[in-house]
């Protein structure tokens, strides 16, 4: 231990916790907030405890809330009959942040990958079969990450929504904007140019 | 508000507190405790509040300490004849780390800034000139930082050791091991080639 404080030394180590912090920001961290932010701090301790105790998921989406149904699917404002169903909650909030979307999510805190031990149940695809059921959606758009799980995941999805007669679509692929045609994989390229549209 | 928690809300505004951590840093660090490393999480809260609540300084060398002593201090098998004098506890600890420096430190806990409000009491000398008086410190090592408040504290410093019959000696400063002369800034360089030294 190189520091006068085992409490200080207890700290940093257990900042890497966090991703992309190695052992040099770690202790820049820790230095910095006993030297500078005390009350940033304990504010900082007292809201992730809270969260670790109280943040889990919603009963009807999934996604992340202290309350048994998260603050989208008790907002009444937003759109019913539409529902977009995303691997991750840091990919519902990056729609949310991104798009004008204002309809509901399904999360399913994973995609298809039997190697990993999550099949169709992990995903909650019983309880997104029940939502479908109710009658109320009109769309289901399939947002999981253009990877094999995914496609897979998209696959199955697009099944799911058939049997339950909802129409089903998914996020355009193609080059993405700002970037450069000749930087751009081929995958991706032979995708935009199958799937061009018309101008105007 | 763009998640369905207000509660993560919350702990993504309380991560910014930590130095380099933006918006969208925040809101990485937010998910990835919550849906992967929740006992990493925990700890981090715990060991965070118990750490602002109990690490202060040490009565002896002010460096960061859960004691009235640290361990710095409290340890007799370092040389009680040597003393490094460093503006803040994070350079105490780059000293430790990078060099085999077994002997005690004094932290100034700043540098000498009369419009900072910072003056040779803020800097803890006459604590420092006490412990200079008890006679033991045969060297002083004045390790604050080459700016010019850090040089004016150098100076400082080394009327003190003077005025306590004490010897004091400073970094060196040069061109730093990996560098290249052609990038070296002009001050540095100049000091370097004054200082020169001779080989063998």
């Amino acid at each position: 231990m190189s520091t006068g404080s085992p409490l200080l030394a207890d700290l940093i180590e257990a900042l890497r916790c966090l991703p992309g912090v190695g052992a040099k920001t770690a202790q820049r961290m820790a230095f910095h907030m006993l030297e500078r932010d005390r009350p940033g701090a304990r504010r900082l301790a007292e809201r992730l405890a809270v969260a670790v105790e109280k943040v889990g998921n919603c009963r009807r989406c999934r996604g992340f809330s202290e309350q048994e149904v998260c603050s989208f699917c008790a907002n009444a404002s937003r759109d019913k009959h539409l529902l977009c169903v995303v691997e991750t909650p840091v990919d519902q909030l990056a729609i949310e942040q991104a798009t004008g979307y204002r309809g509901h999510y399904f999360v399913l805190l994973g995609r298809l990958s039997p190697l990993d031990g999550l099949g169709p149940k992990e995903l909650g695809l019983d309880l997104l079969a029940a939502r479908l059921a109710e009658g109320e959606i009109e769309e289901m758009i399939v947002a999981t990450n253009p990877t094999v799980e995914g496609e897979a995941t998209a696959h199955m999805l697009s099944q799911l929504a058939r049997a339950a007669d909802v129409r089903a679509s998914r996020l355009a692929h193609g080059v993405p904007l700002g970037g450069e045609l000749e930087f751009i994989d081929r995958g991706t390229l032979a995708h935009a140019f199958g799937g061009r549209q018309s101008l105007l």
